[in-house]
């Protein structure tokens, strides 16, 4: 492909909502920021979408809108990736379900895609970034929750019920701490960005000295951008949170590394700016626990689309389903 | 297809070996058995697997042979899929590297193929058994360890590295006890063949009372069988072990069905033959683990294949690579 062609991508939150033009070779030409407005309704949050991609067309050059394949959504929650039906999303009340690749693919005359969030980070990863030419690619989103997608044989794979790379629910101890979910022992109850702090919160209350607090301004403001300052100067608390956290994260991967056999697991979401301070405790306790032949050869990395992540791989929904 | 035409399954076991014709219908028309004599070494045990398929060949009409459209053979261990070699097999000792579809093609000048046991397993139950018809299917295989195969999108999947579903080896106890495999925590290490007896032992030495030692003959006899036995007259203490058996399997299956959301589950190998006694503790598992929306969909079955599964399975890859 010589000459450049464009998507849209947008990536829908609950709180904010960001539509970039996206050329072919992976790069968000320009960004427009809205809020979503989840709290006034259905109506009004997918009215701030139509207005967020209007934006983007508005600031397009007559050539870029020229080359334009179409729009890409990536929304929280069930998505029917097929049909592009939004179900139930958790942070956008009483959406139920809405067909949001119609309502935007109807106003604005291009083909429109829908994609959950993780999974369209995974996309993205695996068009653009960490993830590139990987025929299979397992990536995991840490943040609030530990969100996963899957690329399978080059596709990005849902499952027969749009619902496949729950990898935050991958069990790591079947007796363990009830999830939200309300499973016991899943992993996201061990990683995400709520309990890295409680567990520092647990060591700190032991009596443990740590320079953590001073960094965050307070025992009740640590956060895990704090735990790695600290960690980063030296601090043994919260090197140790880290090492865990990779180690806990690290075990849900043996599971699906075993099952999977994939070529590199991307590493991705807020908290993986931790850099190296989970990443190599993942590693560590991934070549302890997989099979020493396959140890031998996954790629574990960091995802390195950052900030631009989510409108990258929404954008990339529309490559991918023009394949 | 209105024409039948056939192929040859070869189950290539580390003691016995069964080459059987196979219609198209998914039928076993007639088997043949012998030893593997793996004992005697690779050319020896080479040389008994082309016997097998010589006297399958043999038994053939001549119809039989003119519709006969290749040989499959399911091997022990590490399979490389695409090249047809196997790899290692742990109980073909001194193997190496056999490129057995190479060596059976060049002899019987017909089209060879060569799956992990498991995955032929499985792909027997998609081709002709309950797995019928699901785009996604997950297989275990209940017995000495746990095995496990995966269709995806109605292909068999072996992931990067050809070494794809390992599913005895998904962790449901990070902290755990140790398996054979190095790691910790994994479920075939709770389901294998002799971690139900040994939990039925040790719930006998703490001086429980059971009819299971009498059924079996003495208590170093006890066995999966008898334990069934046992439980289907009512034993309390066998029902409490298949009810146990199924639970580690079914949240090891939790993080299976929530990574890849298959339609079908199908539960396969010897150990399966307690029937309702591991299947009704796997649904219940799973039932209270996995997602809601994903847990009403997915169906949790016994395969249907029974005797006749590996041979089906293996003879499957031939109609399987027609595709």
């Amino acid at each position: 492909m010589s000459k450049l062609n464009y998507a849209i991508g947008v990536d829908l939150g609950g709180t904010n909502l960001v539509a970039g033009l996206v050329s072919s070779a992976g790069r968000v030409v320009f960004n427009r920021k809205l809020k979503t407005e989840a709290n006034k309704g259905r109506k009004v949050a997918v009215g701030n979408i139509e207005k967020a991609i209007q934006l983007v067309l508005d600031g397009c050059t007559p050539e870029q809108k020229k080359g334009l394949k179409g729009i890409g959504i990536g929304a929280p929650g069930l998505v029917d990736h097929r049909k592009g039906i939004v179900r139930n999303p958790p942070n956008l009340k009483g959406w139920n379900e809405v067909h949001l690749a119609k309502i935007m693919s109807g106003k604005f005359k291009l083909p429109a895609y829908v994609g959950n969030d993780a999974n369209v980070y995974a996309l993205g990863e695996h068009t653009f970034g960490a993830g590139k030419g990987a025929d299979c690619m397992v990536c995991i989103t840490l943040g609030t929750g530990m969100g996963g997608g899957l690329i399978l044989n080059n596709q990005l794979y849902v499952g027969s019920f749009q619902t496949a790379g729950e990898l935050g629910h991958v069990i790591i101890d079947s007796k363990g701490k009830r999830c939200n979910c309300g499973n016991f022992g899943c992993v996201e109850r061990y990683v995400g960005n709520s309990y890295i702090v409680e567990r520092a919160l647990e060591k700190i209350k032991q009596g443990r000295k740590t320079t953590v607090v001073k960094i965050a301004g307070g025992l009740d403001k640590i956060t895990p951008k704090a735990l790695s300052e600290a960690a980063n100067s030296g601090d043994k608390l919260a090197r140790e949170v880290w090492k865990e956290t990779g180690a806990y994260a690290g075990a849900a991967l043996s599971s699906i590394i075993n099952t999977l056999g994939p070529r590199v697991v991307v590493i991705g979401g807020g908290v993986s700016r931790a850099g190296r301070l989970i990443l190599d405790p993942i590693k560590a306790e991934v070549k302890k626990r997989v099979f020493k032949y396959l140890a031998q050869r996954v790629k574990i990395v960091l995802g390195t689309l950052g900030d631009d992540a989510a409108v990258l791989g929404s954008a990339s929904l529309v490559w991918h389903h023009l394949k």
